[in-house]
């Protein structure tokens, strides 16, 4: 069973690494862009078991480490 | 014009990010845990302009400076 955990900031939580990102970006002449925003992709190779265990399993594994849920959201993709 | 870049490492190419995650989960029970590879999101945020000039002004983005192509896939997804 494969899985992807999406974590990102979230709004009105202060982003340095997008803010040194965009920084960059203009400083090569990037002019177009106005804001960066950097998250985490996190997959999973787990063990076989059903899409209801695997959902649950790996909540728990974005609420006690993936995660800091204070500052950031996460979503849960079931690849298959 | 929104669009988010999928940064993920090039197979083969160690994880010691992926690694760690990997052994923290085991250390907290998650036994089902098989691998773990890390990547990282980029959500920006650009001034209007057509889908294509955007494709081609973010793939020049990634190629100086969000993506280290050596050890780096990207992928551009377009939102609106």
């Amino acid at each position: 069973m494969k899985a992807r955990v999406h974590i990102s900031l979230k709004n009105g939580v202060l982003d340095p690494q997008g803010k040194a990102i965009s920084n960059s970006l203009h400083g090569l002449g990037f002019e177009s862009v106005l804001d960066v925003r950097q998250g985490k992709t996190i997959e999973l190779d787990l063990t076989d078991m059903s899409k209801e265990t695997a959902e649950t399993e790996i909540d728990k594994m974005c609420q006690q480490l993936l995660a800091n849920t204070v500052i950031e959201n996460y979503s849960i993709e079931l690849i298959d």
